[in-house]
């Protein structure tokens, strides 16, 4: 009798789970079944605004692979419109319930993947359940969104300026709805320090979209057909023909709660750096379900993000499998675009570093993604943060154009090697006039804040 | 009486340990005079195929710095049209002819920068020194250049697949002249492993360009007015209306050879790490005229690039401002772009590490540089090279479109760092459709890398 594994999650860590364990060990030696509650798996959540943006022309290009291929290639059953409702670890069984018909069956497992992950924030104000309230978290919540666009929705409001938000905003202005994005923080991107997340508002205006910071949704107004009609704020309402709601969301952790795994201050579930739910025998955790560790603060965090999924599941199904695979943590990476202004972050923002105590200095420069004297090369700001005394990178902002975002994985890789701004200046990086100036942004900037940093020692 | 510093040379090297020390150092307590013996100072060499491409409209965007500025701002005295012609380190004297009227002066120095730069390699062959042939290494050459396109060139032959050979064909082929690439090696962009310089020559023939490799040019034919009218190989030759040599360029060390300053392997002036040159007090050196220390295999190179020469400007400018600078030594990382393919590559390549005694394990992928489901994502290879046993990245190539060559600023931090291969796989890059699949190319190739290192140790 081979061992069973049961898979808890069809998308990306509870299929890349499945698809490694298989690579080590074969259907004699391992029977895996997966469960998604939903239509399909392994798509591309991301995607979702670029569909409906139409740049993306067809649902089923999100989707990476289908439940064919992975019964075929790899021998993988995997069972959609199937939601475990039920996990019980002393008898070790899922109970699983047929979305279509209701009925609940119970499966044995000797091995399971926890990867349910994440539900909207949808907080408890009037109206935000009414009908043209979308959240844009699963491709069904995509099919809805793009089916309103597609009916004649003209005014659009999107609640949250975070990267959701800012991308289905993008995206409807590109259909032609009238967008207006609402956002409590003082800036949209508010994972970025203010004097950046100004610049992101700006690109924002500059295609049209009416961005609303500093203001609180307090509730959904609906028409007599029960439909939303406005998003209403302290001050003001905004009418909207739809709806869409980019507040973040949060670890989907009711049935791990229920069968007693532990749940971290983030919400998510522990696990140790094999991806093992701690304290458990084979019960793993992977994705937007889990809490893990900043690399920086060596804090626990929870990062929603298909990449870090991805590299979670690998890690599960190669341990599974008898190998030896670590997932370290995260720096909180991220890139996203808004018409052509590129924005990247990784490790700790300047507040935030302070916030977790942290005694750091930062600079800001301003430069270009490409010789000064070619047309029109794409202006580039970085902020670096350092530590104090140390001059250790902590974290990094960049918002520019012409390649400037993914200039944030040499930031991320020296803060993963622990380099200092000063080691930094030294990075043989590339140059050519289409590329970066003779000196890359990324260097000018660690210039300037060993400069800082050395300047913060005087003063003391 | 201030200290007195003499520079000599008046590009990127020589004025930034200028700019710097005068930074640190006021014009009473140290006086500075540079040298130029060409007509501009601190312009970008880099430029020139881009100004005789059409790209940049006009030969002073070039020009960093004018004299007056340098003047005006700084206070540093700039010479142009003066050439040092000697250097007495016993007297501490250099002599220096104004090229106009031919008068030599003697000026006495404190402390002097050696900053001479390159010059082409010009082998000895008939005809190379025919009126029509052309190098692209100062701002007078691409003058030439230009001219010679504008007067009506029709059919140009570049000699030598590097980057300026590269990027001067291109630049021609986009003013219509019909371009012949002659190249003695297997493949264009011989910095490459010749898997991907195939990938380059078939770019480079896309847009018309004949590309000629395996053929080595035995000399230059002349007309009868002494004109330079074909170039010929061994095997046959290739008519001409112009002919422009990248076969590379070699350290101008005639002044510092015949003062007795040490001279390396490589043929440059050898300096410490703060950029003294070795076993003199007083004397600098930097830039395209000294040898630096590869990083990774530790062994002695030239590179010749003007980003370096800033750096290592700067590092002497700190230094003799009192201050305290290194510079630790280069990867040999290089980026281009033919049409729209672009280039990079950073540390040893496969067959370079072979030479100087690694045992290594590469390992090549194809990728693509946004979500496989945006339109036309940019295809992505990228060929890491590890070292057996340790998996340390050793070096990194890669070929692609749409953002792909500077990734390889990641691979040169990764190996700044030290990292392994399997260290490179956690790496938390930044991920958006618009940037990255969900795994980065960099990642998918670190990963493949490691197990190509992992299966190697299975193999002893």
């Amino acid at each position: 009798m081979p061992e069973r594994l049961v898979v808890i999650g069809g998308d990306a860590a509870g299929m890349s789970a499945a698809s490694q364990a298989r690579r080590r060990r074969n259907r004699r030696d391992l029977e895996i079944v997966a469960f998604e509650r939903g239509r399909h798996v392994s798509y591309s959540a991301c995607g979702i605004p670029y569909w409906i943006g139409g740049e993306v022309a067809r649902e089923r290009d999100l989707i990476a692979r289908d439940v064919a291929t992975f019964a075929d290639e790899y021998g993988i059953d995997v069972k959609t419109n199937h939601e475990v409702v039920g996990l019980d670890l002393s008898t070790r069984t899922v109970s699983v319930r047929q979305v279509d018909i209701g009925v609940i069956e119970p499966v044995a497992f000797d091995q399971v993947v926890m990867a349910t992950g994440a539900v909207p924030v949808r907080p408890d104000l009037p109206g935000l359940d009414a009908p043209g309230v979308f959240g844009v978290q699963t491709l069904d919540d995509g099919e809805r969104v793009r089916a309103a666009v597609d009916e004649g929705a003209r005014r659009a409001v999107v609640v949250g300026g975070g990267y959701v938000g800012l991308e289905m905003a993008e995206a409807m202005a590109r259909r032609g709805l009238e967008v207006t994005l609402v956002e409590a923080a003082p800036e949209p991107m508010s994972t970025l320090d203010t004097e950046l997340g100004a610049m992101v508002r700006e690109a924002m205006t500059g295609m049209g979209i009416a961005v609303r910071t500093g203001e609180k949704v307090v509730g959904v107004e609906v028409g007599q057909d029960g439909r939303a009609v406005a998003v209403r704020t302290a001050d003001t309402s905004y009418p909207a023909d739809l709806v869409v709601l980019g507040l973040g969301v949060r670890p989907d952790t009711a049935l791990a709660a229920a069968a007693g795994l532990p749940l971290g201050e983030t919400g998510g579930i522990r696990v140790d750096h094999r991806m093992r739910v701690l304290g458990e025998d084979g019960v793993w955790a992977a994705g937007d379900c889990v809490e893990t560790r900043h690399l920086v603060g060596g804090h626990a965090v929870h990062v929603p993000l298909g990449t870090h999924a991805n590299k979670q599941g690998r890690v599960i199904g190669i341990n599974l499998g008898g190998g030896y695979a670590t997932f370290p943590g995260v720096l909180g990476t991220a890139v996203t675009k808004v018409c052509d202004l590129e924005i990247g972050r990784t490790g700790l923002g300047e507040a935030e570093a302070r916030r977790i105590g942290f005694q750091s200095v930062a600079a800001t420069i301003t430069s270009t993604s490409a010789a000064g004297y070619l047309p029109e090369p794409g202006s580039v700001t970085i902020k670096l943060v350092a530590e104090r005394r140390t001059g250790r990178l902590l974290g990094g902002q960049i918002v520019g154009r012409g390649g400037a975002a993914k200039r944030v994985d040499v930031l991320a890789t020296a803060i993963t090697a622990g380099m200092t701004v000063e080691e930094m200046i030294s990075l043989d990086l590339g140059y050519a006039p289409p590329f970066s100036p003779l000196w890359d942004p990324v260097l000018v900037a660690a210039r300037k804040t060993a400069e800082a940093v050395e300047s913060a020692e005087y003063r003391h």
